[in-house]
């Protein structure tokens, strides 16, 4: 048992923290979040700089490191911004499920089209009708002579008008049960029949792209269809005990972020001649925030180890994602409030950590979610 | 004790209800919400209608009821859209202290304008350094001569740049407590030396109107102080005796929009075969949010009801202010929980409920005000 | 709309303040508490003195007034000593199924053993394997001849040990649903078959009777089978209507008196040089407390008024046991917490209200239960 | 950072847990939490297998081991039962004082006494005026000649009636501050003077000993006072972060102890034709519990660590602290909950937890305190 980073974690945590810093200006911060507007450059800056690429194999160009050291930098990114830090760290989407399940030559080619020339992947699995229930995936991925032939229409996808390929999840087969059946296809963004429609006006998160996918007859090969066909569901649930912890370091970012503005705030704020850190009120706040987010980090730091040494826990991965997502909401709510009728305009950044932070609640599983993988773990068979 | 209400509160309550379901229409909040605009067209039929002069005497053409009945229609107007309701009802914020203070001389002139002539009133206590701690108010009027000369700056004012008249609280002397010295003052808004200026990119309530206001060397005539001066403070504080209970119907209204929003669509939205309504943790949730809200509308009427028989009780206002408050964040924050995905994007008013209920805990005296008003009752001199 | 009591109502408030207060002295609650004995001459003295017998018809020797003031006499039973409170209040426990559904040979003979001869009541409902889950009851009740016969187990029943008769809820035939087929029968403690055993070593309310009842081929004449068999299950759910803003009204009592123990002790308690009511935490709880108590005794006042009139709504019931459970709950474990470690010895009282208090979100259903039923209200058919 | 037990960690957690589950029977707790007995026996043999001495150098006779085995059986222990855990692993208690500013002399006596003898040591701070407020202690320790003479009452104080010694706090002379002045001398229970009477009728942790002990003119040799005099709250402060890491894993103890009996019970339970951990509802609560005990558990084992490697972070035993005492009170009412009647019997273990579990926000700083250490290291100087 050891909490100490290693030197290279330390490296790798204080270069994010640097990179964030100096290149997440507040001007680019506030217009990217007021006009929606995706951050290219710093997209390919980050990506440039190897933090996007943290869990490629150095084989394919990327830096061959583990979840440990993504959920590290994660959470400097968000810290400074959640918008910009999504739209950076999501740009390589997705490359989980290759990394784990891709064949030799879809790695060569698409995770180096992410780690040379700046291709952004996505991750379509949502549906409109099939949200936390992913297993009523309604899409369709059917074989016809040498090509698979795709149909449906995806919801919620991040990158989906940047992307260059896209994982899409679609039913090859009746199962047995529901989610039996399913399989991955990687479908280029150019391909004939790829249609992606922004979404705007989201509460939060607003500098990453969100799309609907329509899908008609799109035409992939033999060789992008993901493992074996009718695995798409299993693939998916490892891919989930992989992606949750960094969901959970993005909340841990986003709750620290907040928590330092708040910190900062309250010293500087005065009201009755002095400063509202001097209440106690604020004190205990200011001490449940600052246990609240110990707590989620190390949640999160444990389960993404997991991962990392190979031994992924699924209980642990959504427990880590569920409180840190939680956590977020908290504090950030904290953060408005200290801050008065200043947390309730956009001059100050506080009311922006509170939009953003609600979305950990819900994307990649919402809280509920979680807990129903967390209890089936705990209580077994019945 | 009887929890039923009189005929005429129904009827009122029904035509408010009526009124706000015809009028704020889903593409007018929508507009309003996205482009922060003021619906004028819209306040001034409420106004044309009583809705918003409930309170004032009839003989100064007001509807000549109470706050109880005040309180009914405000949670019907915030129910149906937060924004609107806002613009609508706080479109005579102010008159309240009139009522309570007012000369004469300056009912007939001012509560007739807001009766008769559509005009708009405003409050203005708040300012940079003087939020939770209103007695630091800086702003100064002084008398020179017949007059009085008011120099200051405003935070955070509703209506400040749409009023006619507004009630400015300054400082005329020095008291030996912080709180004593203060005075208001009616103040026009076409007076030379005024200055409103609008405060964008609120988070919510952006129907509404918030500016900044500047006063420089405006004068008033002696006739335009309220009351004695010198003793604005303790009239402040039964002001708000009689507006928290309001903003506690707010609330209520916001919590209870929210609910009806949710209650809908766990009841229509299908996930695992299933309306989500079939679930035990919807379900609960469901409950508690029902049961949250029927607890902060008996502490509103309860407050308001004080009031409405002159026996205001200030522990009783701010309970039901910051209760009621917590309330709509909370049912606001489930109904975008419940909502999945779609609760975070605009297309679906979810997210405008969530970033409107947050001011519900914040403005006129954040909760932790109210809890140290409600203590300092309970407790007494130690 | 009306919040004030009438002078009747406040006078029989202030009765039972004054009675508890007298009777309910600091030696008797311990003493009780620990042995956990049975105050018999306290429950006859609040007997003689109608405190009981509140609901009971003016006709059958009771005091003819209605669950609203009966609510009052509860809160403030509890208030001074929930064990106490319940041992009296509860004496009559189950007349209101008598009230509701008796005949009148039922009600001449069992109600006025209650009102003229200190005849103590029970209900029997809860069976091992039969606590939320009331239409799994397996007792039986078979007719036989002229007579019914009786055979079953029966499983935490207030006054088990003490009682004079008891309504039994078992099973006459198996209807098509499960909670079909039910049916109450009054049987006499005196009876053959009829085997009750105090449960020692509660939590709390250690000062109320408690036991498992075995009745085994227990006989009852027709005439004591309460209105129509098979109808049971209607009856119970009517019953509970009444009773939960009765244990509403219990929590409320808890709530009050743990509250005013906790304000008292921090405005004598000194730390830091000064009372600890000065800290602002605890000045905040204070309020926060005080809050939901006035939330919780309105919700409660409410339901009871709703009985009142006629007209339960069963939503409500619910809401009022639940809110009202959880508020005992909170405000016992605060008033604890404040004390610091006096709270957690016997010397003084703080330790037993956590006890007593916990049981209000268990019994006459689970604060669960009541979020169940408050849904399928809301929700409807879906 | 790596999360894996060393193959030594987990050979000390496995004894302990066999230890524990063997030597706790359930009749032994409940006739010591019945009794509020001491189990003298079961304390003892925990000292022979060295469980209580996990800390102390193995140049005295101890284990030679870190505060982070310590806490690994200190969970193991109170999992079992809270009541002989804490007997058995606080009859150590102080001995940290002496490991960390101890003479040679005073290691060599004191904890050889322990090591060798079965020697009970305690620890006297609080006083009927000094809780939280350690620095207003009151009891003199003065010199006269060779000797310290020590008058006092203290308070709370854990074996109280069963130690051997006891390191006592007082004050030697009036500092500038309240908290200067303040020493630590050893003092034997057999000394003439001292008078220690158990403290009865506790809500929970009854196996363990309280008393209140009264000092009269005890005398001590200039060798029992510990370290340099004046200096006794800097040493209770440094004793502190290391001991609020153990109170800390006592209460994830008992967190999990609650969790599993909670686990078992709900897979057992039927209602409604199914085991209740079928329902939504349960497994949501079963997800939360394992959750907060998970963060409580990383966060404990965190801030014991740190102590490990001989770097205590105030801040970190803090957050600890009180996050896992919450933990332990939440998980034992949702225990209790769970169990619906069945909870509130003494004959279930259940209601022992809830009892037991209030504890741990009370005492070695309520968890007010702990905010408060924490708020003071984040906010800094203002």
């Amino acid at each position: 048992m050891d909490f100490k980073l290693t030197p290279e974690q330390e490296d790798i945590r204080r270069a994010a923290r640097e990179f964030a810093e100096k290149e997440f200006t507040p001007e680019v911060i506030e217009e990217c979040d007021r006009e929606e507007k995706y951050p290219m450059e710093i997209v390919r800056k980050a990506r440039d700089l190897g933090f996007s690429t943290v869990k490629i194999p150095e084989e394919y160009g990327g830096m061959g490191l583990s979840l440990f050291e993504e959920a590290l930098v994660t959470e400097e990114f968000y810290r400074v911004s959640p918008g910009i830090g999504n739209a950076c760290l999501s740009s390589t989407f997705g490359t989980e499920l290759l990394i784990l399940f891709g064949s030799e030559e879809q790695k060569e080619k698409y995770l180096r089209w992410v780690t040379e020339r700046h291709g952004i992947s996505a991750m379509a699995t949502t549906e409109p009708e099939a949200g936390s229930d992913v297993a009523n995936v309604k899409t369709k991925i059917v074989k016809e002579g040498d090509e698979w032939v795709i149909n449906g229409t995806k919801m919620f996808i991040t990158n989906g008008t940047v992307c260059d390929f896209v994982l899409v999840l679609g039913r090859t087969y009746e199962g047995e049960k529901r989610h039996h059946g399913l399989t991955f296809a990687i479908v280029e963004s150019k391909s004939k029949g790829f249609k992606a429609t922004k979404i705007k006006n989201k509460l939060g998160l607003r500098a990453s792209d969100t799309a609907e996918i329509v899908l008609k007859d799109v035409k992939v090969p033999e060789e992008n269809i993901l493992g074996e066909p009718g695995k798409g569901f299993y693939y998916l649930m490892e891919f989930f005990n992989h992606t949750r912890p960094r969901v959970a370091a993005q909340a841990v970012g986003i709750a620290q972020g907040a928590f330092e503005l708040a910190l900062n705030y309250v010293k500087q704020r005065k009201q009755f001649g002095q400063p509202i850190a001097a209440f106690q009120h604020t004190q205990f706040k200011i001490a449940e925030m600052a246990t609240r987010i110990q707590a989620a980090r190390l949640l999160t730091w444990q389960a993404a180890w997991q991962c990392s040494i190979g031994q992924s826990r699924p209980e642990l991965s959504s427990m880590a994602k569920w409180f840190a997502g939680e956590t977020a909401v908290y504090v950030a709510d904290w953060c408005v409030q200290l801050h008065g009728g200043y947390g309730y305009i956009g001059e100050y950044p506080a009311e922006r950590y509170y939009r953003d932070a609600k979305l950990m609640e819900i994307y990649e599983g919402t809280k509920e979610v979680q807990k129903q993988i967390i209890a089936r773990r705990l209580i077994g068979k019945l």
